[in-house]
């Protein structure tokens, strides 16, 4: 699409709304009628995105409520398009005003000033706010849906803070979602514990690696050549904010590895015949030659730190003259954990489309 | 798109081919008018790519010879679309023929079968080679150009093979083209020499990883909120065969960075003004909240080894019974360097594609 | 696009919401920033597509108050998605309820039971209803506004009603909107009051044909070779429910002329220079060769009676047995004059699309 | 898309080659795997569209020979892109060197030249040929093969030429491809004969108006509400260079009828049951609220005379002073009946993608 504002192909998400105007939201398109869709369940997705909670949160209180605005008749979506809408609630917009002369550091600010021709227009400041993911998290609750239809379960968890890793040994993707930082192990808690509590004092801001996993996974999802699932996936989850990387399977440690180590051999399945196997390893993070393998799809994404650091930085004015700001309002310390949702979001919408697409493409003339 | 062989929005590549057919090639359609383009400019790019050349390559021989047919009269590129084909000549088709009723570990073997059905069609053996990547390289020269107007220029180079990396101090990303493996720094050459030898021997394969620059990119290219730079970069860069991982500038290492670290501040330009300034550092790659920020554009990508080892490996074969396989024919011994040139290609092609549509965004109406 | 509720390239309008839920609205991609858009301007275009208004309306009310949602702040558009709602308000369901079991002949009942496998679900009844087209009608009022700050001016007008035809020399476009029937001119307005008394009497309906004329359109709009502008604006008019046929400047009548009374010869404009031409007819209805001309684009389209009459019809019920229906509820004796602003809008959607997609190609590289 | 050369949306043609260069083609992409194609196949519908046949034809030579490039093996589709190309021949560009300095009444000389910047390309020249419908011919054989798997027949005739008609209740579609003009009757030839003759000896040039059945269409295809059939179809349409108006159904008559006898009443079918129906008539022309009903589709196509004339015409020069042209070389009198296949191909392109999203759509989640 020549304007970004909508992700897929078969199951299409447009997004609108800025974090200062009435609201934000977006349309669904291409959902199949009959799945259960309430108002309720897209509520209970969002709190997890929502301000406020835990230890790396900003203060900031927005209440996300949801409200379903068609496609859906008593409970069930009819098929046509899903509109939804979260009005906004807790707008301090004088807490970002003394900001319009200068670019902060690391964010949107410089890029937005350039695209749009000097005009520092609230394009910028609305779009590129990390708010505007509450739609994708609303969507992929939709995508999930379809998904959990035919048995696929999309997990998130935190496996690295600020430098301090969860070794691979110790996962525990099933609890991440309860735990504080959506932590993928409850040994590093504590750990991570003392280094918010330090970075905070610091006026410092830190950033992680989330791991998703998508287990249950229909193996030949994904499309020859330039949409491989690979492909769709790392647009899918280079698109939030943060993320400065993403590798499938043993990624980067692939590059390190020899042929023998890395192939995933085939061994006859459990209860063998044709077109049945399994495999004695997951290198490859469940897609192979672009097509989805039928293991659990793996995929790690790298989140930067949070831009808005509590110390003076060195920068320039709208003039070109320098300048040093401190960024004043509330700001998370972490993108952890509040974009483990965002991300299982748009995993789960980078399944949904690639498996619709497949079921149709599966069909033939 | 639903059939994934297009990429690109206001620049677009379709292509076609199959590498035991009559030959491949591909439509680029939304070339401006008046770009001188031939096809011995095309054949250049086609020939760093050719296979036979170098440590790791295969013995096999192609000549790749380029043909264009349509969108270019007089030398000069006519706004049309723009048709190009490759004959396929060296065929032996026999080498490949005793593969039909297994899957080799590591390739699309799996995935395909599981896609089409249980068909053990050609769709597979045809589109999933790595083959279909010199159509990728014949689009990347007219991207290539488009760019080279603005003065965009776009380097690749090998900066780890096997485990060994050249350290970031070292890097000489211009004289990469010229070097063994595309390799980025001379110092390494004989270190991979020795590897190279080694893994041959031992009927291995190897991985690496390959760096990406792209210099004097115009700030403001990448469209919110899901069609940020580095998404469209991804799924440019992570749509090519063995690629498994990508990061943009610090990538997964800024994931361990506090935010005064990983910010790179601004600084009045050489010759200050109004909108004008200089980076003191680079951990963003040139791209801040998913628009180009006008720095160089740095990104790395993860190959993993090449899946035809000379080694019996467990697999099963189409009744799903305990099989080994130990894959004949001639084939590389890592997808570097000949993945360079098509990497470039593709970082070209999601640059020109973002190049163009700001280009027309940026007028307003 | 797969899902069919997007229209556009450049300029791209999403549409939700059925006649029975809590509403309906869209989202306008693309829109470039700087433009002037209120609700009340919204509005004032709603109003003439409003029910309840002259002699062919239903008497069923619906304020069709507007509310935008994003992408405005202080009164200009920002350049991000605009989203807008309209709230339903007048629904009496129980009308349309003992509709469920039968056919209704005309409709678009027994396509969506066939579609949808059977499921007579509400997507047939919600999205096939008229009412959808107030989200077009929105969504137009923006793209006229990116004509008019080209001088663009979009004119609607009915020039037959039930057979009785305004004689192409009596037409007056200006005073159209102002008219009864939206009629081209005033002395066909009592013929026509005399149709629809009659029609009414006999709970019959009415068909016309609406002329709309698209005024200082500049040359050059348009895409070879599939997306000619007669394609894209006839796939725009004949997406509008009721309206079967299309035709551009002398349409079907030019099939029976010679090509020497088709052609529009050129003469020398006012002020002749370069590039510089007037033409002597406009038997092409303003495009060549798929392109604009500079000439005023003239297109009429075909409305079929609406296909609720009040009168006994045959039909079959859902078990395909024989079954007649009396419809009742309230409904337009025809679609005109509502129907003409919804085909102003689609016009002005088309012809803003080609206009923001030719500035961005007139740039070149 | 925002470049014009790709048709469809699940079935995707993208064309290329002008009608002075090495040749023409193009790549269909989403063509289900394992249907029966051969060059001989496409040859045989190209020939029907070759240039020296019947009453009207040039004598202008082109044998049109077909290759087929990939996406076939042993005679069977794969699934991947099926790329064909169509070699130039006979080009006599000298016939065309004396027309660079004016502008051709009724071509699309004029609208190129505007469009792009007052180059006088050879995009217009090429792009704007009729030649270039040779490549939706060969897309239509695919296109008509998808369909046939269903049972669906496309035929076409002329029913106007001239301004002289076949009346209704003569047609016979089933003759019309053997007779001469494409004939839909018999009776009518002698007549287009004598026009033919009176018009050669004037130097005129004469239009006429086609007829498209589409048989045994399934009911169900087309998507609410910006992607109904008659949107889609008339899009296919009217992107043929000659036609100028479009009606599906009644079209243009169905406005001056009364809703009673425009409505088609639904009796039970000859084996009744559950959603089993026939229809008492078929004004709708098989499409009933954008989505086809299962009765056979009917539209008409209005094409113009053929705009170059032998007869000396008023236009300007590049100058923009006034000149005078009379048009050389090889030229056809009317673009019936080469233009006929070309309508077929179109009506079959955009049905068999509406066929192949609504086999997707159907399944469901």
């Amino acid at each position: 699409m020549m304007a970004g504002n909508t992700f897929g192909r078969a199951l299409r998400l447009t997004t609108f709304g800025e974090s200062h105007g009435p609201g934000l939201g977006g349309i669904i398109d291409g959902c199949p009628a009959g799945l259960e869709l309430t108002e309720a369940q897209i509520q209970a997705e969002l709190d997890r995105r929502k301000p406020g909670q835990g230890p790396t949160a900003t203060k900031r209180k927005e209440s996300d409520t949801v409200r379903l605005l068609s496609g859906v008749h008593e409970g069930l979506t009819t098929g046509t398009a899903i509109a939804f809408f979260i009005a906004n609630e807790d707008q301090r917009s004088h807490d970002y005003g003394n900001l319009a002369e200068i670019f902060r550091p690391g964010h949107a600010d410089w890029g937005y000033f350039q695209k749009y021709n000097g005009l520092r227009d609230h394009r910028g400041g609305g779009r590129s706010s990390g708010r505007e993911t509450a739609a994708r998290v609303a969507g992929g609750v939709i995508a999930k849906k379809i998904l959990a239809r035919r048995g696929v379960k999309i997990l998130g968890g935190c496996v690295e803070l600020g430098g301090v890793a969860i070794p691979h040994w110790g996962l525990d993707m099933e609890g991440a979602a309860l735990r504080p930082y959506c932590a993928a192990a409850p040994s590093v808690v504590s750990q991570w514990d003392t280094l918010v509590a330090e970075a905070r004092k610091a006026g410092e801001t830190l950033g992680g690696i989330v791991r998703i996993e998508a287990r249950n996974v229909p193996a030949g999802l994904g499309e020859p050549v330039f949409d491989k699932l690979e492909g769709t996936l790392a647009h899918a989850i280079m698109s939030v904010g943060a993320v400065k990387g993403i590798e499938i399977g043993d990624g980067f440690a692939a590059a390190a590895l020899r042929g023998s180590q890395n192939n995933d051999p085939l061994l006859p399945a459990d209860e063998p015949g044709p077109g049945k196997a399994r495999f004695a390893s997951n290198h490859a993070g469940g897609i192979l030659g672009g097509i989805s393998s039928g293991q659990d799809i793996i995929l790690r994404a790298a989140v930067k730190p949070i831009a808005s650091i509590a110390i003076t930085q060195n920068t320039v004015d709208k003039e070109g003259n320098a300048a040093t700001v401190l960024i004043g309002g509330r700001h998370d310390l972490a993108a952890i954990p509040r974009v483990v949702p965002v991300l299982e979001a748009m995993t789960a919408l980078a399944l949904a489309d690639a498996l619709l697409l497949q079921q149709r493409m599966g069909l033939g003339a």
